[in-house]
């Protein structure tokens, strides 16, 4: 039987963010950099802007997602890094995406989740 | 200015679930079934069937989304219900996941983050 596997998730809220939280393309290519960053594989992308505002940006990724949905009218970013994997650490992919959007400040949610 | 908003996650472990957790029609009807009963509208549907087993459906929501992770050689999936809205109660959804998978046990973690 393989090994039993551990999910880490880290939740994140981001406040008073500088960088575009009202564009697809900016979010959607911080995630793949947050991804990649943290040695993960991206299986698909999935994205929706809302009107009049707001982004949700979605990446499945090979050990579970990454989502980021966006308020740009309160400059608020919800992060979630959900890695199940030893050895993947969604912190590193969570810098990639604090040095994009640049938050004044944040609250971070770790959390271990047993699959069995 | 609009009313500041919370968001509401609940994040749950299913352990020996009975239903099917190697169909992603299943699942995404599951899942859907959810979002309806809860009142909120999907906006898009995304999902990924791992080789040799193992799902990952993500609904994304008006109200944010709703993700689930399956590994059926364990018999465990982990469900996240992300729900931005004082109106909609992810508890009901929850309910409509356990009828439908049926699991001998569960481990139920609620956050509330906020916006502002």
């Amino acid at each position: 039987m393989e090994e039993l596997k551990r999910i880490n998730e880290l939740l994140v809220d981001l406040y008073g963010c500088q960088g575009s939280l009202d564009s697809v393309e900016f979010l959607v290519g911080i995630l793949r950099s947050a991804a990649r960053s943290m040695g993960s594989k991206v299986v698909k992308t999935v994205s929706h802007k809302f009107s009049p505002t707001g982004i949700t940006v979605i990446l499945i990724l090979a050990e579970t997602h990454i989502s980021i949905h966006t308020w740009p009218e309160y400059h608020y970013a919800a992060l979630d890094i959900f890695i199940c994997s030893e050895e993947i650490n969604p912190k590193i992919g969570w810098e990639v995406v604090k040095d994009a959007l640049k938050p004044s400040s944040f609250n971070i949610h770790e959390m271990t989740r047993r699959i069995t």
